[in-house]
């Protein structure tokens, strides 16, 4: 098809596109002429995974970029790909060097040796972890640790089903690209879940239609 | 303390400060004289809350603004603030009307309803879920939905551990501040330790010191 028929049909105007070719987001297509190029249903597919990732899972051009070339790259194993799909999730900048920060990064090693965890802590998602908790200890709830094992149990959990689901797709090829996208949108699915279950919970225990906790009627 | 004090002991730069004030995300410091102002307590641990919901919870200054704003209104019921602040953890946008969007909203009406949450489908958090769940069709990956309620038990589990902890700190302001830090901080904890059990799934499952699933060893 030519590119006017690949965005109307994915919805991406014609100079996006144009922008994630030369971004590497998207192979080029198929010159017919020098003027002229041809795209498949594997651009329309493509097109379809970038803006998933762009629109739901709240990545960046050139993180996406990073995760498709490792799902290009036949000599990657999978379980490296997943890696470079979960790492672009994270938050890790610069992490201070104070003393909440070190002991945060105690507490996820323990953690980690204590569920026997095949997860390093060079991991960028346990930098992200004692980030997340060391601010927490700063705001005076370092008590949050308490409930880390409850959090803990229900990512294990998470983490299960995902796998699980993406073995049962059928191709190597379409696991790995079904891992990527199961790690990215399986984030915003839950995501979303809790802030529900939380509703759910704060209706349940602070009412929503009952007296309110604080003033007014 | 002055201001070049409340600088060192939270490490926020005094222009960053005073640009917070200007944005109404930190009161303004008492006066002592025309060009000279005090800070207290309050003032140092209202900058690092914003802080971290910057650094950690990836919020940007006009969501914190409103969250904070819900924060320090009495007459507001906790239920209420909760919202808030979980509204500012979604991406929801313009959202498009096609079928994948329309059979995903009635997923998700039906999910609500089968578990008896106490969650309007008009909550921003639903219309997040669906978004992500018309994406997920979109790819071919309509069949996650067969998963959809493991999810769900995860996320009921982690939010019945949130309120819960919430509800054991005393009194009701500081249980307010700690719902707003428990949704933000916890969104990051939880994802930090899904990816973290991911790659523990995953390396039982495919190998990380076995051989590649693909091609090169």
């Amino acid at each position: 098809m030519r590119i006017g028929e690949l965005s109307r049909r994915t919805g991406v105007p014609v100079p996006t596109i144009k922008y994630y070719v030369r971004e590497g987001l998207l192979p080029p297509g198929e010159l017919t002429s020098p003027n002229q190029a041809v795209y498949g249903g594997s651009h329309e597919r493509r097109l379809k995974l970038i803006r998933a990732l762009l629109d739901v899972g709240g990545m960046k051009v050139a993180e996406i970029a990073d995760v498709l070339t490792a799902v290009d790259d036949p000599a990657r194993p999978v379980h490296n790909v997943l890696g470079t799909a979960a790492d672009h999730l994270g938050t890790t900048d610069a992490e201070p060097d104070d003393t909440e920060t070190a002991a945060a990064r105690d507490v996820v090693a323990d953690l980690v040796s204590r569920r026997h965890w095949h997860s390093h802590t060079s991991n960028p998602a346990a930098a992200d972890l004692a980030k997340a908790l060391a601010a927490l200890t700063r705001l005076g709830h370092g008590s949050f640790v308490e409930v880390l094992d409850d959090y803990a149990d229900a990512a294990e959990r998470v983490a299960r089903v995902d796998l699980a689901y993406v073995d049962r797709r059928g191709a190597v090829e379409d696991r790995v690209e079904s891992a990527v996208i199961g790690t990215v949108l399986g984030e915003a699915v839950f995501s979303a879940l809790r802030r529900l279950a939380h509703v759910d919970a704060s209706a349940k225990l602070y009412g929503a239609d009952g007296p309110p906790e604080r003033g007014t009627g």
